[in-house]
């Protein structure tokens, strides 16, 4: 079997980011419509679903540029889709939306999870630290997101396996790396697991065991 | 013309910051007051309305000393500020309060969005995210003061033009400096559109339009 | 009399750091049971009321590594706290809960506000700013803890004296730094007088003083 061409995968994980920024910003576009705000508010919402994960990751690893300030092409994106969705998102269309954004934002749970923790080992976290990074990549967007909306994170009471899904990938990036994989293999194995597992949790409707009732 | 005093301009930067520092310090402690906490509440709401985004700024552009650091005589201003409110501050006396604090209110937007923006640009970053921090450092104060007081932040969702008035001003202020204006004139710029825009949405009743009924 | 053995009193507050990490832990597992969060949220406003105060404190004095990365044992064994909790605990075991982790808990404010105050010192801050961050480390991994459940924080409206009984601690380690003692008597100083304050305010169930009504 040929190697991938390196080119069409860089281009094919670029699409996979835009995809998945474009699903986490709809997210919260579609909150910010439930809730009612208005654009500032939408906008905000929007920018923290996409961004507030990889941001609160950064600032614990103390790193910077974060990704938003590196590749500002980003935050003008997120600004036209906000704005582009107000416009014409009527309330007929927020159940085909959230249909739609599954398999993208699945995707981008599998890529920010990968690549959070791949970041963590980078900055010579120690193994769990490093997952939980990746976790906190993935998921606490959601999180701040529903914060704001003056919810309880949906991530943290819906009984959906999300965030286990990251944490499941995150340990098989780790095991990879020390099994002898190179930095390339790993994530694609972390990324993989998570993408596997959370699929297989929509498709099987599994759920997180509830609190014992009483 | 003559230039003026710089003495006399610095005196009256100084008083428009305190004015401003107390005027948000003031919409957290009648946030404080309506919601029934005690005085640790009190005064840790009114303390993050006053330096809360200033700090998120800080905190994302990594930049030490905080200004309360630097200077924590604003900080014994706002416990004294506080404890002297709760003393005196009567039901009868929100209204007022709350008419009375809109124009420092009004000048503080424009002072920190300017300011913001002019951090921003000193640490190299590009426009649009100068400008964001900009309007960090005016609005996010206020968005964690209704966060911690459990409410959707008004500045979402009031379909007023605030965080908006700061971002043309952020963007005055960057116009200003490409034209070739020294860092006094670009913070001129940025301050003063922000505060005449804001004016005139406080006084024309000016309305953010709502995102589409159905 | 002797001095104590420097052995035994590392194992002494190893054992209170570790008992009161539990008891902010559990006052997380409690608040999410109650909210009916799943296993997810449990552990993470688990891992916020334990871990968040101290997390703040550090980013806003720039200090890395992380309590919690340098020492990941704690996280593992917050997970297994969790766990076990999530399993074993029934609606019956709450209130004793609550009342079992009351004593673990105030020695965790003394000991949480006089290692945060002391690292204020340490990076240079002025006093005031020293103490707050010893508050902050003792306090806000709570108030987190009942912003992501949805809630006011507690300590900002239960009007029992929580922060004060912190911030008073903290000035009596900085006086005793200013009178030439050591830092290890400076620490027990400051932790003993929030202990003590503490101790005092829930025996004699002191209330900090309402709102006035109108």
């Amino acid at each position: 079997m040929l190697p991938p061409d390196p080119l069409s995968l860089q281009t094919a994980l670029l699409l996979v980011e835009i995809a998945a920024i474009a699903a986490f910003a709809l997210s919260g576009l579609m909150e910010a419509a439930h809730k009612r705000l208005d654009v500032v508010g939408a906008l905000a919402v929007a920018g923290l679903a996409a961004f507030g994960g990889g941001t609160l990751r950064d600032v614990l690893l103390d790193r910077r540029p974060f990704f938003w300030v590196e590749h500002s092409g980003y935050v003008w994106f997120l600004l036209g889709l906000g704005l582009i969705t107000m416009l014409w998102m009527r309330r007929r269309h927020v159940r085909p939306t959230r249909r739609a954004i599954v398999w993208p934002d699945t995707l981008g749970l599998g890529l920010f999870t990968a690549t959070g923790t791949q970041l963590g080992l980078q900055h010579g976290m120690p193994p769990l630290i490093a997952v939980l990074m990746g976790v906190i990549t993935a998921v606490m967007g959601g999180v701040l997101r529903d914060i704001v909306c003056n919810e309880i994170p949906s991530a943290f009471r819906d009984h959906r396996p999300y965030a286990l899904c990251a944490f499941a990938g995150g340990w098989a990036l780790v095991a990879a790396r020390s099994l002898g994989a190179d930095e390339a293999q790993a994530l694609a194995a972390g990324a993989t697991l998570t993408v596997l597992l959370r699929s297989a949790a929509l498709w099987g409707r599994w759920r997180v065991p509830a609190w014992p009732a009483d």
